[in-house]
This record gives structure tokens, C-alpha cells and sequence, in this order.
């Protein structure tokens, strides 16, 4: 009680919505629900042990489509139902081997990963290797000297910088533009050193994009390991030769899903606050925490709402996006659809950094907006979150800014320490999550959800 | 420059030393080297893989001293040397088994582990098993009830509890005193469900205590998962018969060793700032989080300030505690000597809590002295610290308070979500460590040593 007067005292920017009383104790059943009667962990088993990897366009993908749509109608939802997305449809080939040659002749072996929709190798591609240590040095070399050569892309993401997700942001560039970058200038092949942080043999897939006409070229991840191992032999060995065979294929697109579920608001159901996380993840390892946890994060918490027979004003709405790894059509489309639809976005909430720890939620959104996420700060310390400030909301969502300007944006920010030890990697698996941390998230957005609800 | 501009808006508590702009530079470099040219990963993994588990009293426990001594004395601080202390010496026998005998004859294995100090069961030990569910209801029963019985103490960690050590520390007694308990109502012996969250397979050992001439006991711990099993067959069927066998057995005391590594003050070198880990563990698992972390993020960060050629004010002692787990005469036997000397101690500061994502630093002190601690908030803060306030030192350093009443003795405080995976278990194990997690506690390790030296 001494604390709840406390709070009594704290600035609240003028949001008078807040409770701090019945909030806390609202709150405070969430989290007792979450960690004690949870479901997301044997959801989140399920979806990795029962599917695994499902990448759009997949069976797997698929799969997981009706297990959504299946899970949310257990919940008892109010309404239930699928959104058709047109959908790329690439993939990784039965054969991805590489080797590089010393100059004494000895081939050394190297783990690989093909670059989300890169183009085969059509059969053996073998080059002379020309190492760049930045994305920025390939973008600064003349094309004579990286003609016909394979381009070895070994920027390490910077292990100095507190939050992973900066660094990797700032190495984006290297996986999503070196391949085109590279092409445009006249190169065989692109090889890049993974965007992970362990030094391991795991290589990291993910997205590449090719540009406009510009000659498509085949592009790789090597393993951190394999990728430093190139490098030091680079340094003696100016001839190595790299051999390289993927047939990985781009087909034809098809349709697919954004799987959703609502509980209809009781005061103002034509205002909805859309959250979720998305279905689809690379076809490696089982997108445990990219992004099966953000997917049993948003029904959980939904489930959570619906156990404390809580009946929200504004309408709550959870989407499984598809296809956020390879294209966003499921973001895209969804945003494009409800504008149509003449909907009125209040508010959009995403998990998809994980499935560690919370240590607080970012917002794209103007100053009030962000004031007004502060203002629970008091009332979500308990629970050790003390993130709360400007940032990212996420990809599925941010489409929405483009038809709703005012629309804020929000962010679950878990600790993001090991997140790339895992991310786009066989390692993205089940074990790799942590039950309560799970489920500590699955209360921090039921959390959000709420004040939100309460509070716009 | 902006960000440090606004460091200089924050009220201070009258603390005069903070100078911004200086401290959150060698804050910064402090952190880089952690994260960069960090030892604590290797060094812990030395620890781990070529000792392992080092209960006080075993041939590993000594090998971890001299492994101690070698490492600090590599790093060149300006002192290293033992302490001698007197040590308990406990052992786990060969055969450590137990069964159950359901009534239609059917034998069911569960996991055991002996707790740390128990009697043996001089060969087989059966015995009709009675169920509490909580310490506390053991304490209230007639003695007749008990009598020859094997007494099965059920009560489970509350999983609601966002602090993992509140509920270990609520459990403490079912382990800690328990057996004695239950040997003065005249019981045979005593089954504890493990102190640990999962239900899982691994129990969790640590300490108990006989009290004074009362009968003893064995005890002994079932893993979560074996309890749970043993619990529901008790439900349908009082007929139960446990069998148990354990050979543990305590030896004649002898001596050990603190491990002792200083850089001296450059100007109250008579002032000394203690700090630690403990270099014993449990006689399961490597001791990786309990306490190798500790005993790394405190070589690590003493390291680090002699890597950033930093003179400290004061004395900066750093001590690798043995036998913390049963008896902690290491920390007894230290704060009775530096007193017994007519040393200054000024504070102190112990990591026991794991190698997670550090969040912050509790400081069991006065007013003032908190204060202090919180005055450091906006330092720490782009390093994700964010939690200041008041609460336990640790184990090794709480005896100081007995000489030195107005000593501030702090913890580091990781992220507890995962701790009671692995405590007291053969889980615990350099593997579950993570790289960047641990390091980011020795970069906070040598901020807080940094800081309390320049404001003490």
C-alpha cells in the first residue's frame, strides 16, 4: 500500500486513465497467470518440435498457418480468421558445399548458408577470392580489380556496442546489398562473413536483395569461423581459390496467410490495436526465438486477457504475420488492407527480438505518445522492466505508418545479448529458450496490451 | 556531448567526486575491454574444464587455489598471497541411490542427490514415507506422527516470484533446516523436492545443519521432476516404502586457502575496498555460475583497471573465498583477520549470483550510503544497469559487517530468471555460460569498483 501511494506522486504527463491500484493488481495476475499457468512454453514446443523451420512458401509454412488458426480458435476467441497475402517462393537446394584451395593444394572445408533468394550456383563456381573488411570498401573499389572474383564480405559486427541489434543494423548492408553490390561490379560470387557474434560454426542466413537489371550473382554466408579462418589464410596466401555449389531457385509466388484472432472491444470496437509477431522463419533450425516466441508471446498474452475475463474498450486484435523474413508481405499487405477497409489503427505492439528476458518496450511514436509509455514505467518495475523510450517497433507493423501517420508504434525489448548466437541459424532452436524468460514476456505484453487499451 | 551535458541536471546527493564526462569515458574503455579483449570466457572455462567441480576439502578445491594463485600472479597485480583458513571437510560417497515401492510391488527409480554435510545411511535405509507441503507444517506436527518415518518435504519454489532468489530464500529452510527438524520429531530421514524452478531431472544439493545434540538423520534431495512423481503416487496409495542409500561421510577438518590479489592505493593505501567471489562449489557440475562467474568477473575486472593503467585511490582487494558452500570460513576467517590486523575497510562488494545479463547492484548499507549507489544510475545506464537499491552484499563478505558496522557491502545483481536451472546441480556447467553475459558483469564489476574508489 505504501508503495501504491508512492506511485500516487509520480508525474503522469496527463494521462488520467491511470489506476495505479486496480493497474497494479490487474497486472500483477497476468504475470501470476503467465508464470504459473502458462501456456506459451508447450505452444512454442509445438510449434518448433511439431513444424520446425517454415519458411514462407513451404509445407512447414503452411503447416503453421492452420496450427495458428487452430491454436486461437482453442482460446475461444471472438473471432478467428485468415488473411490471404500474395507470397515469394524461394528455396535452399539439396546441395550447399564449399571448399577453399592453399596455395600447397589443400582443399579446407568451410560451413555455408546460401543468402536467402540468391540464385544457384549452377553447378561448381570456383574463384580467385578479394577480401573487403566493410561493406563500405567494396562500395569505394574500382571493377577491374573485383571482376570475375568471388567477394569476401568480412565485416565483423561490433561486439563493443551494448545492444546487438545495433551492431547487427550496422552490418546489415553487408548481407542485404553486398550481393548486388558486388554483381554490379562485375564479381562471380559473394561470400560473407555471418552477422552473428560467437565465433562458432554456425553460419547466419537471411535476407539479400538484387537490384533493378544489374547481373544476379550467387551470395553465401560463411560460419564467424570459417569466415576468420579464410582471413588469416588470406593473409599468406594471395592465390586461394574458393569453390562454391548451391542449387538453390526462386519459383513462382503464391498465396499464404496472416492468421488472426480478436477480442472485440466493448466501448469503441471500430478502434483496433493490432499486435503480433510473425509465423514464418528461415528454414533452418526451428524460428524458436525468431520469431516462435513472438508469436506465443501475442496469443498468450491475448489468452491471458481473456482468462482475467478482462473486456478491453478498443478492439484487440493478434496477427501471425507471414512472411517477414523474405519480402513482408504479410505486413505489408495487412496494413494496406485495413487502410482500405476505412479501420481506425489506434496503437500496434510486436514482439519479434526474442524470447529472453524483457527489460522493456520501445516506441515509434511522437513526444506524448512516448510520455505515455513512460508513465507506466512505476507500474511495470516490479517486473523488471525499465526499458521504456523512442526506438523501433518492428517490421510487420511498420507498414502501418504509412497509411496512419500518428499511429504509435511498439516494441517488446528483450535483453538482446544471445540473440545472435541464434538468429537465422540451426541454433534458433526450442532448447535455446528459457521457460520463464518466455514467459515473462507473455506477461509484459498481456501488460502493455492493457495500459495501452486502458490509456488511449 | 549533449547525453553528458543532461548527466549534469541529476541531482547527486551531495556526492562531490562524480565528474561526468571523465567517468563515463573510463566507464566506456572499461566495458570495451571486457567486450573485446576479454579473459574471464577463457579463464572460465580453464576453471571449469580443468578443475571443475572443487567442493572445500577435495583434491579440486586445492588445485582451484593454485590455479588461483598462478592466474592473478600472470596478470601482475601488486600483490597476491594466500590466506589460511580452517576448513570443514564433507564428502559424497560411491552409491547414492533411491527407489520407491509402490503396493503392487512395482520398484520406481528417482533422482537423489545427498545433501552437503549429511550423515550416511549405513547401508540400506527404507522407511514409510509422510508428505508435507511446506516447512512449515512439519514444524507443527506431533512427533508420534513422524516417528521412524522418512519425512518427504514437498514444498515447491513459488514460480510467481519475479526474483528467483525471493524464492529460493523462502524455501531456504526446507533444505537448511529440515533434516535437523525432522531428526528431533524422531524420524528415520528426510526427502526434500530440490530447490530449483524446472521440473526436470538434475537435483540440486547445497547445505544443511544439525542442530546441536539431537538425533541425526541422512538427507538427501529428489530432483523437482522425482518429487512431483513421488508426490502423485502418495496421492492414491499410503502403502509407499522408500528406499535410500547414500555413503556420504564427514572427515577431520583441515586447512585451505583464500586466494588474495591486491593493487595498492595511491593515496590511502590503509583503505581497502574488498571484493570477491568464491573460488569452492558444489561437488556436481563445474561451479560454473555458482561462483565461478564471481571469481572471473572479479579477476576480470581488477584486470581491466590495471589494463587501463588506473591508480586507484584506495587499496582494491580482490579475494577468491573458499568454502562459501559449507561453512564459509573463508569469510569469517577473513573479516576476523583484517580486523584482528586494524585494516580500514571501507567496502565491499561480492559477485554470487551468476554469469546472466548484469542489471544492477544492491547495497546493504545506510541511507547515505544507497544514495550513493543510486547517484550512479545515469553512468551505468547505456550499459543496461538500472537497478540500484538496497539489499544483500553476499555470503563471503557479510561477516565484515560484524567489525565493521558502517562498511556498504554490495552485490552485483544479474538477471535471476535462470539461476535455479542450475544451482547446486550437474547442470551447472561452463557450457550454460554465456560469452557476452558474463563479460558485460566483469565491465560492470570494474565500473562499480571504479566508481565506489573515486566516491569513498
Amino acid at each position: 500500500m505504501k508503495k501504491l501511494l508512492l506511485f500516487l506522486l509520480v508525474p503522469v504527463f496527463g494521462i488520467s486513465q491511470i489506476d495505479y491500484k486496480n493497474d497494479s493488481i490487474f497486472i500483477r495476475k497476468a504475470f501470476d497467470i503467465a508464470l504459473s499457468e502458462g501456456r506459451a512454453y508447450e505452444d512454442l514446443r509445438n510449434l518448433c518440435k511439431d513444424i520446425g523451420a517454415r519458411l514462407t512458401g513451404s509445407a512447414e509454412a503452411e503447416m503453421a498457418v492452420y496450427w495458428g488458426k487452430q491454436k486461437l480458435e482453442g482460446y475461444g476467441f471472438d473471432k478467428v480468421y485468415l488473411q490471404e497475402i500474395p507470397i515469394p517462393h524461394w528455396e535452399r537446394g539439396t546441395k550447399e558445399v564449399a571448399w577453399y584451395k592453399t596455395k600447397d593444394g589443400i582443399l579446407h572445408k568451410v560451413d555455408i548458408l546460401a543468402l536467402g533468394g540468391s540464385i544457384s550456383t549452377n553447378g561448381v563456381l570456383t574463384g580467385e577470392v578479394i577480401l573487403f573488411n566493410t561493406f563500405e570498401e567494396l562500395t569505394r573499389v574500382k571493377p577491374a580489380k573485383v571482376k570475375d572474383k568471388i567477394v569476401f564480405l568480412n565485416q565483423p559486427m561490433d561486439e563493443k556496442m551494448i545492444s546487438t541489434f545495433s551492431a547487427y543494423g550496422a552490418c546489415w548492408p553487408v548481407r542485404g546489398r553486398g550481393t548486388a553490390e558486388a554483381g554490379k561490379l562485375g564479381a562471380k560470387a559473394v561470400i560473407i562473413r555471418s552477422l552473428g557474434l560467437p565465433i562458432d560454426d554456425h553460419p547466419h542466413t537471411g535476407s539479400m536483395n538484387y537490384e533493378g537489371d544489374n547481373k544476379k550473382i550467387p551470395g553465401a554466408a560463411l560460419s564467424t569461423k570459417s569466415a576468420e579462418e579464410l582471413a588469416l589464410a588470406l593473409q599468406t596466401d594471395k592465390s586461394i581459390e574458393f569453390i562454391l555449389e548451391m542449387d538453390c531457385k526462386r519459383y513462382e509466388g503464391k498465396t499464404s496467410y496472416n492468421v488472426i484472432a480478436e477480442i472485440t472491444g466493448k466501448k469503441n470496437p471500430e478502434q483496433i490495436i493490432t499486435f503480433g509477431g510473425h509465423l514464418d522463419s528461415w528454414d533452418v533450425g526451428e524460428g524458436a526465438h525468431d520469431d516462435g516466441a513472438g508469436i506465443v508471446h501475442s496469443m498468450e498474452a491475448l489468452r491471458i486477457l481473456k482468462e482475467l475475463n478482462y473486456k478491453p474498450n478498443n478492439t484487440l486484435r493478434c496477427v501471425f504475420f507471414m512472411n517477414e523474413e523474405n519480402g513482408n508481405y504479410g505486413g505489408k499487405t495487412y496494413a494496406a488492407w485495413v487502410k482500405e477497409k476505412g479501420e481506425n489503427q489506434i496503437a500496434a505492439l510486436e514482439s519479434d527480438a526474442g524470447g529472453f528476458s524483457p527489460r522493456g518496450f520501445t516506441c515509434d511514436g511522437n513526444e506524448n505518445q512516448i510520455k505515455m509509455l513512460q508513465s507506466f514505467a512505476q507500474l511495470l518495475k516490479p517486473y523488471e522492466l525499465h526499458k521504456f523510450e523512442k526506438g523501433y517497433g518492428g517490421v510487420d507493423i511498420n507498414p502501418l505508418k504509412t497509411y496512419y501517420q500518428d499511429i504509435p508504434l511498439f516494441g517488446l525489448r528483450p535483453d538482446s545479448q544471445r540473440y545472435f548466437d541464434y538468429h537465422h541459424t540451426a541454433a534458433d532452436v526450442f532448447e535455446n529458450v528459457n521457460k520463464r524468460e518466455l514467459e515473462l514476456g507473455c506477461g509484459s505484453m498481456a501488460a502493455l496490451l492493457y495500459l495501452l487499451d486502458r490509456n488511449l
